[in-house]
């Protein structure tokens, strides 16, 4: 680290914020420095080549992300908009900086809510039988608009291992429940039988096994003997917009770094 | 419910706080009353045969408790004594009220702290090989002091099918996860590895099946990246004793009617 | 209490929820009971009269209200509308059982909003000259719509005591404070300056003194050093939207009774 | 910051974690850094002058903290132990690094659990006419005990400023209320009054002037109209002793940085 701050330093970058973990047990060092560009004499293009040089002596895994260049985030969803709602909404008021290029859904409901935003709305049906052709269409419409990161906003369908493996920590779910309490379907319906006092919501990385990714973010809430399932269901969804917006937040803020599969969320 | 208003009301029974609830689903309704007794024209001997004829009509199950009669409680502990000294102080403080009659432990760390408070201490130590005997020097204990409720405070035995069946409802357990997640043995060792973002605690009534009775009470705080599993055990700490502090009050003001496998806690 | 169960059940009224409440030190007892309108045998022109002779015997206070008859409710907006959306989108998702009729706004801001949601949208401008005309419009508009609750979803003007007056507990305003602290203009300044660890917003109905009428609802959310006033007012956002919409909510299923200078609210 | 990490460094310190913060308002930046002494070079003796020049050149105010060196502290306590038992047993249980030296009252009720832990405990009776003889005592015991950390567990008298202004920084107090709610005497029958839905705890460093020094920690839990003013003080105890024992963990851990009349918490 002392290296990290003296290189920073020594070509004009004036530190913001640093964090640093050590993780003993694992002789893991996980670092986050944030520094201005005002005086900063490494563009872009020059930085890799010089800080490599560094990291190889420190055999340090990096990366660098400019806040300036927001990314490509398109959105996936099925019928329940909350989620979607509130991305859309906090990424118009600023909150999140990233550029929304596109909404995906496998049904019609979405479509006036995408034009109010002005985000191009696509209708791709999915079932089993044309799961990959469906796979195929939205691929191309990734590709096409060079997405960086996909948000699956309370989107009910699984994607295949070959999709996720196009978007290695580039894709965050939403699911309803505390993982890894009610794994799979119906989360609600389990909390509801098995007479839980909290119900919750999480945030993960989408990794080829369910529901079994790096947890981002979770919260819960209360609920008494008087929430039938469906108060269960209406409540559960202010907690999933909160646990999924505040995981794309941190996303795009780059402060989320994974680690076997656990994340680090640096504050 | 107007029949049992009515019924106390006629017996000079004035209502200090009435809570109903009707599962519409299962087609049951709940109720819980409380009323003084400064006026009201049943003993306690008589209460029973008169209140019987309108349950019967009513196809009741009902209970009647009086709050001047406290509950006769054992604590049970291993070594950890954060949830035991919870619950003596908060029982000398006048929050529980209850009698505590006395403390089985299968350790002899807690021996200090129960003359502290003035409370019975015996050690039975308990394995694999003399586990019959153990549990039967316990129920010895227990029988001889009329106990009403058995609080688990941090025990880390598993008791028989046999010695739950004897205190059907009345054993109380804390569970140092968010049930059902982490089941079992090592719930923190479980929490730390799956990389959750919050950790929490169950207090349930304990049942023949491990870990999977109805639940009364549960809890979550916030952990971070910079949490080791011993600091996950130590925060864990203050989630128990608040779990398990609260069901055992609410139990003991008879707040708590198991339904099913969950519970339903009048406020 | 007895007697009002008896006298529901008496017309084939069946009681779905009853809560009651005795304010001991006060001699006040409160009650709140829920039955279905199936097979009972008072129609609503019917109902008060009967009902009157036996409040007027136990001197109560009471008032009914007809679940299939929603309130009227029009909601006010200055510039931000993370709450006027909230509550849109709630509606609209049957969250909350009303009828939006209109939407005022002393700014232009949210007329594309209303448009999405189908809402009448008024533009009234206010300020210090032209208040009581700005007052009068609004008033009139109110009265045309038969409105029976207003919401100030984030309205940054204050009303007229004649204005407040004409709707008693029938204003809900959001305060962006945990009240009483901070009562007045720039709460998260004040928040900011004197270092609080949580913030918090209140929502309470609108009486003639500022920030002093009875709370509905309070919540909080946790703070960091790293947040720079604008980041407090990000975070504040969630707090209010929230408890903006539980009051409404809770004021729409008739649970809030305004009691003194306090509220309570019926689960 | 590279400067320092480099110094460190430079002498063989391990960077265990680091934390920096920059407040761009007030062009003011605040670390805090954890290493390890193992392989560093520069003994306690040593430290102060060699790391004297760097911070010269940065213009930087600094302290360094010996983890190996507990600090040495005196508990205040009036009847209401709770607060007091809590700190005892967290000291006992290892989770508060320190040597608590002895307990200071100005009633007798703490003598049994002082004598339980093994803390010498000294009665002082404090009242309007011998406040400045009981002032006199304590800080007698004080000074010949070397104590660095006084902390007011539900000490219930107000220190004399000349009192405080002898342990600038290292008194902490735990005041009944989320401050800036309810200053003063009787918070809880203030927010009783006020109809609050939540009631608080704030721990503050003391200062001159009452209740308004720089807050450490606060937090609230969730009340309802069932609550009397006698339960909200036994809810508020459960809040008091967490945002309490919280502070002095931290400041123990010297995480706590004043910083105006606001704290920082290195996380």
């Amino acid at each position: 680290m002392p290296a990290v701050a003296e290189f920073l330093h020594s070509h004009g970058g004036d530190i913001l914020h640093a964090d640093q973990h050590q993780d003993v047990s694992q002789g893991v060092c996980l670092m986050r420095v944030e520094w201005t560009l005002e005086g900063f004499d490494l563009t872009p293009d020059l930085f890799p080549a010089k800080f490599s040089t560094l990291a190889e002596t420190l055999r340090m895994n990096w990366r660098v992300e400019y806040s300036e260049v927001p990314a490509r985030v398109a959105l996936f969803v099925s019928r329940e908009d909350h989620c979607l709602l509130d991305l859309l909404h906090r990424w118009r008021s600023g909150e999140l900086r990233c550029e929304i290029m596109l909404i995906i859904s496998n049904h019609e409901d979405a479509r006036s809510l995408a034009a109010f935003y002005g985000v191009p709305f696509h209708h791709i049906p999915v079932n089993s039988a044309d799961r990959i052709q469906g796979e195929r269409q939205q691929l191309q419409l990734l590709e096409e608009n060079h997405i960086d990161l996909l948000v699956l906003a309370r989107y009910m369908q699984i994607l295949s291992s070959d999709f996720v493996a196009r978007y290695p920590g580039r894709i965050i779910n939403v699911h309803h429940s505390f993982l890894p309490a009610f794994i799979g379907a119906r989360p609600y319906q389990a909390a509801y039988e098995r007479g839980v006092k909290l119900i919750g919501a999480t945030s993960h990385y989408v990794t080829a096994e369910l529901d079994k990714g790096p947890i981002i973010e979770q919260d819960v809430t209360r609920i008494s003997h008087q929430y039938e399932l469906d108060d269960l269901k209406e409540k559960g969804r202010d907690v999933e917009r909160m646990v999924l917006s505040r995981a794309v937040r941190w996303h795009l803020e780059h402060r989320v770094v994974v680690y076997g599969n656990k994340t680090i969320v640096f504050g």
